[in-house]
């Protein structure tokens, strides 16, 4: 991770306007080649080959969602375009388009947004190459707001939902687990200055430990694997948003199953109840062979909620330093 | 107007969590005719029988958007949902469904967000019929954040851009012009008390000038007029946010021409400068018969940017008392 401070000179949005500050934006987002009618016009026009389009949408906001002190523009643009691609996956879809609003103090340097731009860019072409920003809208607000509506295309497939595991399925992962929430844990202990989120400290930590801090501010989701699972027999799916714990329970009420995992698979607590890691939690028959990026973690078993080797687990998982928040943004 | 006091008691969005929230809001929210998975999985699944989607995605922003104290929940539900499916009647397409966003304060009661969803369902009731939510997200920020991306079918028509344009074409409005640019003006000289935003004096200017003030804060724009001008021929249109004068002036541009409008028919300054009338402008070829919503404004003629009775009008237009904000919200 490097801190950004190229961006801290320069014009800001307050002075160069919303229709300016679009203009040198545009250039570099990444374009669709699903997009029929791009920018310009009060709507733009997405192709739905399939004749239907999976659609998720989901806000970043600055002091809940991330702090500017940890997260570089480019971290910022780069992840929103990963945790909304990664619904897509989830489905079993291809993403396609993406629209962003983002809303920004009137103090932004308009190359801030540019590397916002910068990193929604290399993040759709390194997760999702041929998917592009269609539109969008850009704002004023004292609270930097991104804003993400993702679209996908099953290409004639089955969504995949949360509800279809049957018991005697395989319960398997694509992805990091507990990566992300290390990175976070390391960053509220060691990348903060007297309490406060800290730049250089931040910095500091991401040399000591730079996949979990590269997990949690600019995350690589494995957005192919949804298709692959798909293709695959995959009979339930999501993105682990909130943690594996928390997750496989939502397919185990979705499907009336319980899941059962095995903690040697598995790993440990971390990796049980940290969340963001915007992994992909898959059911798959028995008797279908796992799609190279899936591991296996357990089986669906009859009865409800999340079981480890047996035996019930309880603890809520999850791990939210965001959820006292008391407006500190840093 | 009335001013919608019944939500400000109860539970509190920080209390209660997002989840339990949602669990409230969902049931008030309008469902869509053309939706084909709804909330509950990281996506949702919309119908796309054309194989093309119209995308539009727009913010509304307390402080620079709206003032709390002279807009409910409700007519924020309802204006974010008529601002959103004008940009999709522009297109001359259908509104199929919206995905809604919102970011609110952690003391914000449950209620008002109750309240906006009553506002989207009877915005989209009254408005596009089969048109509903199909998908969101609920965060936590500091400012009141709604922002919504609108769906579309064309019903196998060729879109309707700002671009096309021909000399010779009648210029075309469906919708009220300036109406909502008085409401505000009223709201700003006299829904205020020493020069705050205040609820009570917004409801005696409401009583005063119902008219204006509703177009303002609760603007019912002709939403199927933007399907009858496609089929009636329209060879552009777009939808009057910005004021008569920079949006006629977007289609001259666009289609590189001149748009000459008769200043009886218009009206006066205030029909050609105010803006968020949300009503459709278009042009038609001189041959067709205007939709019955439309009425005729002016002429299509060689040149660029805008004339009025002939003679060029570069004046700016608009008028944004939230231009100059300076983060007091009201």
């Amino acid at each position: 991770m490097t801190i950004d401070r190229e961006s801290d000179h320069g014009d800001t949005l307050g002075e160069v306007g919303e229709l300016d500050a679009l203009k040198r934006i545009f250039p570099r987002l990444p374009w669709a080649t699903a997009e029929l009618l791009g920018p310009g016009d009060d709507c733009a026009v997405l192709a739905a080959p399939d004749r239907r389009m999976v659609i998720s949408t989901d806000m970043m906001i600055h002091g809940p969602d991330f702090r500017l002190a940890w997260s570089t523009p480019y971290d910022l643009g780069w992840k929103a375009a990963a945790t909304n691609l990664s619904d897509v996956a989830a489905m079993g879809a291809v993403p396609t388009g993406l629209v962003v609003a983002i809303a920004a103090p009137t103090d932004t340097p308009v190359g801030s947004l540019e590397t916002i731009a910068d990193g929604l860019r290399e993040g759709c072409e390194a997760l999702a190459p041929g998917c592009g920003v269609i539109g969008g809208d850009l704002s004023v607000s004292t609270v930097l707001t991104i804003v993400i509506t993702a679209f996908g295309d099953l290409e004639g497939r089955t969504p995949v939902v949360r509800s279809g595991a049957r018991v005697g399925d395989v319960v398997a992962v694509a992805g990091t687990l507990g990566l992300a929430a290390q990175g976070l844990r390391l960053l509220f202990d060691e990348g903060v200055v007297e309490g406060e989120p800290d730049a250089v400290a931040a910095a500091a930590v991401a040399a000591r430990h730079p996949e979990a801090v590269a997990a949690q501010l600019r995350p690589a989701p494995p957005i192919a694997a949804g298709k692959a699972a798909s293709l695959g027999g995959a009979t339930a799916m999501l993105d682990l948003s909130d943690g594996l714990a928390i997750d496989a329970r939502r397919i185990a009420t979705a499907s009336s199953v319980a899941l059962d995992l095995s903690s040697e698979a598995v790993g440990g607590r971390v990796q049980l109840d940290g969340g963001e890691d915007h992994s992909l939690l898959a059911t798959f028959p028995a008797s279908a062979a796992l799609p190279p990026a899936f591991r296996a973690i357990g089986r669906v078993v009859r009865g409800e909620g999340l079981l480890v080797d047996g035996v019930a687990y309880t603890a809520r998982g999850g791990w939210d330093p965001y959820a006292g928040w008391d407006g500190a943004a840093g």
